[in-house]
């Protein structure tokens, strides 16, 4: 199957956070692929990507750095499709300065930027499949599940505390 | 023409920041509401408007607030519409708590979060247009217009500089 | 015995901190009760939750979350019992946004912050403790008595430098 | 009569922030007393004001202070009133290092902070009269009735946005 | 004269700040070109800018911008030149978002970082001539002597203290 | 022999911090005595402490304590002794809070601030020498060889680099 | 009269915050000098100018600086003279950058670093003046009446609230 | 051969960064020194250092320091030698008060700043290759094939993603 959305990264060190978004996608059964794409170290391949990504059927791109994180924000400077980035947690900073360089874009070209790290990685997961649940209704009813589900277990979980 | 996209806010004093969300949405003839709903002083309303969202059409949802910032989290956790969140620039911590409060969100409720203030609400309007064009090509032909034209405008301004 | 005071989380993983807002009621034979409840993954459950709590004899909620944490404001948007926000230590920023999405709320639903983590869980049972003391002269009388306690430990404490 | 709650600050220059929190005492008819005191300046009549304020039947303590803000922390050392800090807007750092001051009290006496700056000086005052109104129904009453005003204010807001 | 150096800026805007390195340059006669190069709206020229500044004679780009400002690192990665950023002050952070988007590059493409805002493009201009005072004396001279003139003026300063 | 220096922190815990202190006035030979003295725990003691210390030959105090650290403002606020304020590393925000918290004392009653953690306990034991120092030439001697041993050993170590 | 105290500063635009520092000399009749003197503009004469101070007779030195400010802890490393840190007020990052820069020395080198901008200045002035008190009775005897004065001034500032 | 990169350092102990610098040297087989030459322990080593440096035919000083990192820019101060400065981590601060203490340099002394801790250290390295490469083809050439191959593994690690 085509995949509908990227899952990208600066780096392999990155795929510890990342993969939480691809397990999301996997959870829901949205095709995606996952590709090392450095803005530093491949821009070429970067702009090729990103340029060519509509046309080869991708839907959102989900893109993961750390630091000076400009990935995110460059892919969405050579595409039209939407752009989730995910601030990946750096070692001296904790993630403050990759948080900043993601989501300050200026006016004109945004990136939706999650959480940073883990958290932000699975919601990344979720929020491309929100979108596309715009319309798909399968998917839109596996994340109405979902959140029944993640309801249910935190209801249950008073009975945890203290034991 | 019913709404594609919502624009809240959490108070009448975010508009200055959130009219730069509905210009866009304006000059790329997207229909939305502009409303003011606010987390904390009508969360009954917030509720009832974030859970009725998706049935009465709305694809998107851009909700703009500042300081402790809960709206787009909290309409976040009552939908699985895709929602934006605009951080207001506060009047004492420059708008880094608004962004903290909207950005950090837990894995299972994500929000997209945008830049501090006018930027971001711009950018808030061309992410939605953006989710928009994925199944609507006249959006996506006028995005990519946009582009070109912003891009003539930067090429052809080197000639100010220092005049 | 009828609880006087709530004891509330957004997640199992906040009990490590927030046990010790229970271990001061317990000290100080507070009645209370501990629940999750999450902003995020429980909203209804939430909401139902601050506006029942007054009626079933709460005079004090302690909430405690982490990252975005939202659910001491959003419950102080549904009741107006005092509310004590517990910034939990999030794992990026070290509770600095847990802090400023708890303490910097707007004017109209106040929220009374205290330290970030098991300091701070701490003194939101003393806090709790103090308000209830106003009208009760045992829980006064303890709340001095551990003063004092405290006191004498510290004047002892010096003896025990550089052995 | 007898006053029910103590503002005090540091400086007169806190006035234009404390204000704040006197008017809202004086709109729900709680009585209040007002006082310049400096943990630095004044220390002994610091130390004498929160030494002797519950005998006096003050039942909440509201303390406003900037920088190095040590007055709220310090008045708590000295009663087991419930104490309410406000961290003013300091002219360097914006009210970080007031709010940093004030919150980060370590176990065993609470501070209950609030926002920084007028917002967090309204709510000193608002979460000084939810204490109050534990035992006091007439308090308790003009409260839901502000919340029920804020919220009618609110909801008819709308209309207002883009004029 | 072909241009030694090359200064570049997100946009017109930026051009308040970056004058400051131009005019470093004209004093110590360094040639010199001056472009709106945006990462963002203009990437392909930035690219192919870039790309050729070497061949078109070019030893060093200073790269002033602001916000999530990818200019300086972009730039970096198409070119082995050296590449110096000036983070530019951004309305809402100060500029602390552009100065940690700016020098926290990852290991292997390097960004030569200077201060926010104006003296950091006054002190860009002198570390392109510094850099090329490697190998031209007459530039080496000229920075020898500002030094001297700048040393010998704040020497006469202290007469104008407190007059 | 009477104490010259008092050395005096929040808590036992402190002590792993504030020994380095002591530790230099040991090899300078400077008198000291050491003690807990907490702002929040002890606030009757540490008044009568800082009052009396003039009177009992103390010429500098120097007061380590974390977060909301308050101990070396207000035994300043009590005494027109030199206090040297030192911030212990805090577990949460890293000492950055406890830093704010003595440094921004307000005009008129001065903390000699040094760095957060080890380095700044050291300095402070170098800091009281170095003023006792000005009447005292033991003191200043020991204080210039110290230097000039230290001078020495950096000299030497840069063989010890990369074996 | 020699001067005791030495009052030096990165530049002439510091002045409007050191004087702050002169004028409390001035009021406490310490004699004192004020020179601009730069740690990056002025290395060789800042160097001779630490070196020399104690043989001219200063006891304290008070070097005010902003930004990457080296001039606190570069004197400190050329003489062993008590030197009080002041951190001036920066454009861009509001003094944080001064403060960190002087505050946080490595141990060996100690800055006894005062708050940011005027109240540092202020109080510079003070503390050098407490250091002097140590061995001036007369000295000594003007800081407690100066707290005595500022003890009543604020006691009598209450009737000025809400006038 | 005679040294054309200098790598100074304030301690031994930060030789676990800075041998990242010397590492990129080595590859790239520029001739260096490594030294530590300590600004506040060493000043008058640190500015005859600095001051000969040129005539010694250094081309580019590499400069790392932590805390109150002073050496990049006292370096700069006596040298128009490009001066590149690695901000190391401080144990309490991550590294943010190195940072800014060296990029935050006043108008008229440039300090080129890379990024803190190891990524900054190997930066530096290539960016003194790469100011080195200006007039030096040999160097030149390695850094595009250095470049080439980095490029090369990034583009191949996408296959060990989720292994």
């Amino acid at each position: 199957m085509e995949p509908t959305v990227a899952v990208i990264m600066g780096s392999t060190s990155d795929w510890d956070t990342m993969k939480h978004a691809c397990d999301i996608l996997e959870e829901l059964q949205i095709s995606y692929e996952k590709k090392v794409v450095s803005a530093h170290r491949t821009p070429d391949y970067m702009f090729e990507y990103a340029e060519t990504a509509r046309e080869r059927g991708i839907q959102v791109i989900i893109a993961g750095a750390g630091g000076a994180a400009h990935l995110p924000g460059m892919v969405a400077a050579k595409t039209t499709l939407p752009v989730i980035g995910v601030p990946v947690q750096s070692r001296t900073l904790n993630g403050l300065d990759s948080l900043l360089s993601i989501v300050q874009m200026p006016g004109g070209v945004p990136v939706a930027t999650v959480a940073i790290g883990k958290a932000g990685a699975t919601n990344a997961g979720l929020l491309a499949a929100q979108i596309v649940a715009i319309h798909d209704l399968t998917v839109a009813e596996k994340l109405e599940e979902r959140r029944l589900t993640t309801r249910d277990q935190v209801l249950e979980s008073s009975d945890q505390l203290g034991l």
